[in-house]
């Protein structure tokens, strides 16, 4: 199938929403966790979370307005804290559920059935049952005026993480933790390892140091 | 493992840039394809694709000037096109070897053996092994300022896919591609799909549309 701009532009609404987030490639899986000041609480799933920096450690996520309950961004706003959790496959139907559109007084931790726990300094709820959950300062947020989206960029200042999943060179083996890959709109994959690669150098032939 | 922003700050370069990269969760692979104005070409490997909307048909891309080939982003900023091509598990140990640092007059489709292939009104090679291609216009470029990272923002103006992928509603099975994830820096994954959730409604619980 070859498709030139026109007749992507001629596509069916919901075909087109499918066959375009389908293009990036696999995506992450996160549950974003929100309060507001009065402490109330939302969770929302996100395939929109992207590695920004490491030194200072920095992480970018897209919310569209159309499809994110508009609660998390203004949250995130509100209290300047969101968390962000590793979707698994054990809570894989509780957090795909987070999408639908609950009443602005019902707390999506509580209709999905997912446990918020709290930690000092960071005023939004974590998800007990995720096995890597990271604390984010938001450091600023900006419309992309090509399409109306939000950028949100936020600081790392807190992970908690199984021990036994990092190696002592501090790669985590987010697959031995249960995290899902997402692919286009709705569908879930469980990533099988095929190893881990050499640093790649011109005279030196890639090889796996970690299969 | 809980480490909050001191104890983030305090860790080993390496350890940190392994970890943060692994914080975010599973990353697409693509192989970026770009020429200069004198027709030399260049090929890089990133995972740091994402989707950015569907109407209009929008991807966007981080570069680090530290890591990806600065030859990349000034070719793209020369002619305006650059194409993105899944890496799938056949050539994955070509696509990683890109990330070398060869001479800036060297093709890394010539020294990694990948087939640069064109196509009209895009002055930008694509990689024939790919089974998944895209065409992008640039559409704006800018500098985060928290981190100097540059923002790459694109239209997809054309896509060559495999038919037999395509499902009747517009979502593409990229695991059938071949399609890898990475986690981290140097880790890549094959996807095993588990299945498409439904559309989530707040009185209905999601259930599995395709196992």
């Amino acid at each position: 199938m070859k498709l030139d701009s026109d007749a992507i532009s001629d596509l069916d609404e919901r075909f087109r929403a499918l066959f375009i987030n389908s293009l990036s490639g696999f995506k992450s899986a996160n549950l974003v966790g929100t309060q507001n000041k009065q402490g109330n609480m939302n969770l929302s799933i996100v395939s929109s979370v992207f590695h920004l920096g490491a030194h200072p450690p920095l992480i970018g996520m897209i919310m569209r307005p159309h499809t994110v309950r508009r609660d998390t961004l203004e949250n995130i706003l509100e209290t300047g804290y969101y968390t962000l959790n590793h979707v698994n496959e054990h809570i894989l139907k509780q957090a795909h559920q987070t999408s639908a559109r609950y009443e602005a007084n019902q707390s999506e931790f509580e209709q999905v059935g997912l446990t918020p726990i709290c930690q000092p300094n960071i005023t939004a709820p974590f998800v007990r049952e995720s096995q890597l959950k990271i604390g984010v300062k938001l450091v600023e947020t900006q419309t992309l005026k090509v399409n109306n989206t939000e950028l949100v960029i936020g600081e790392i200042i807190w992970v908690d993480v199984a021990d036994g999943c990092v190696s002592e060179d501090g790669y985590i083996d987010i697959g031995q933790l249960g995290t899902v890959a997402v692919s286009s709109l709705d569908c879930y994959h469980q990533p099988n390892k095929i190893g881990r690669l050499s640093y790649a150098k011109p005279d030196r032939p890639t090889r796996f140091i970690e299969e």
